[in-house]
């Protein structure tokens, strides 16, 4: 398969679902539509709403039944993005290139827009008229499963450790927890809630929970090294932002190579999880070495 | 029927079920965890899960049923008064009589905790051990309320025309819009989901929640009424505050008599609206009462 045209579609199947269920920009009140849908149009990669449609079909799912859960985890990732960039958090004001949101609508609408971004997600994952032959059952699941990974003992807990470990000396496993849940928990999720909507069994869901696991954190090791060797042009935001910060790293605790390395043998347990699974699986598996080559 | 000591009951059982559902101080990060719970725990009175068990009762369903959908409801509402404390919001120091959460944790994790909060109340209606009694479509059909009462077009969107109107002349249509949204809509969407989750006709729906979006706006002009005229020390908070930041009020528009007749008439319309019920809807029969004599 070619992944780069395979994530360019799919890309522009989450985009145009956004584009059609997320309120429009005159909708009242405009303030906060106009900052949701900045921040959510800012060129996301829409890695988890890929990755959602993918393990859907890994399972023999279809990926239209997994498109407004797919919209939603971007719509999360959004919100979480808005918020971790605010002045009492990393106080950053370039995001993906462009001015973050509180630096173009000011602090509150920027609080507010990812409140309303987060609450948006469980009110496109419950539409009456949408995900017909998805069961009430296996959509209360699926929800369930990224509520959790979203909240306080998954992405909310990893930015918390994050932001109240900066400055400090940590030991890896606070490190490898900060790394987990910040990133990896969403993106678990999004590969085990899109499994469920899928038809995923019980085995099935366990397996690529744990794939999910493995890649969300390849996927931040990828970033940090990003952010000490990356070019600022690529990545769209300021390179070496972590150790001015005195934010806890791989590179800045294991080293680049060995981070490298840990990056690579995370992927390589993560494809390892996909041996039960056949063909379908594919774009799953490429995604995951595609994660070890990306440069922004 | 005696009001006081129903509501006391009631309080009573929320906050139970509260303490059992939603994580402890101890569980990991502590931080968040104690965050949530400070202001979760600061005294409360528990109105929009007090009207879901009421509005499930009021069309025969049982309020054990109705309890996760309730504590939810606690939830959001406390989430949304932290981040309304923020100083990039309403800039509070004191609610119910407490420090506020920013004052107490920081600024950072009131955000979090605020974020934790609101997440929190989707996975716990979302938890497949609760409501074993509830279809999943009818669960699906609550949530969906809630959310969508929570959000852009619900209570986000009313503080987004709060905090954007300060200070500014406004008409009176628009004050309204921030009164029904900013507090109203949560509060019309805990009766209406209470009455999904009961088992409630269409035509059961519509009455009751034309019944809470009454409701809502007279407890929020009696809101503006106590802010001009009530004791700090009842209220725990300090009055006055809303002239003081230009923010609009009925009183401020309308004058405290006409805005206080407003309050009685619109008392008046939300029990017009429960005339198809029967005695068991007297507790909110109650409650639309006791809004007009509250004090604090």
């Amino acid at each position: 398969m070619n992944l780069k045209e395979y994530l360019k579609r799919r890309q522009r199947l989450v985009d145009g679902a956004l584009e059609r269920w997320v309120p429009a920009d005159h909708e009242f009140p405009p303030h906060v539509h106009q900052a949701m849908r900045y921040s959510l149009f800012a060129g996301g990669k829409r890695l988890r709403p890929i990755l959602a449609l993918a393990a859907a079909e890994a399972v023999g799912g279809r990926a239209a039944d997994a498109l407004p859960l797919a919209c939603s985890l971007e719509l999360i990732h959004t919100y979480s993005l808005i918020h971790d960039d605010l002045p009492s958090m990393d106080d950053d004001d370039l995001r993906r290139g462009k001015p973050t949101s509180h630096k173009v609508f000011g602090e509150a609408l920027a609080i507010l827009a990812g409140d309303a971004l987060l609450t948006e997600a469980f009110h496109l994952l419950t539409r009456p008229d949408l995900m017909p032959d998805v069961s009430p059952r296996r959509r209360l699941k699926a929800i369930n499963q990224v509520a959790r990974a979203a909240g306080s003992y998954g992405m909310v807990g990893g930015q918390v450790m994050d932001i109240s470990s900066q400055g400090l000396k940590i030991e890896p496993h606070l490190l490898e927890y900060i790394h987990s849940h910040k990133t990896g928990a969403l993106i678990a999720a999004s590969v085990c809630a899109g499994a469920i909507i899928g038809g995923a069994s019980p085995s099935q869901c366990k397996a690529l929970n744990r794939y999910g696991e493995e890649l969300g954190l390849a996927f931040q090791v990828i970033d940090d090294l990003l952010d000490v060797q990356g070019e600022e042009r690529k990545l769209g935001k300021a390179v070496g932002k972590d150790q001015a910060k005195g934010k806890a790293t791989y590179p800045g605790f294991f080293g680049i190579a060995e981070s490298r390395r840990k990056a690579e043998v995370l992927v390589e347990e993560a494809l390892g999880h996909l041996h039960p699974f056949d063909g379908r699986a594919n774009p799953l598996r490429e995604i995951a070495k595609f994660i070890l080559k990306r440069t922004g």
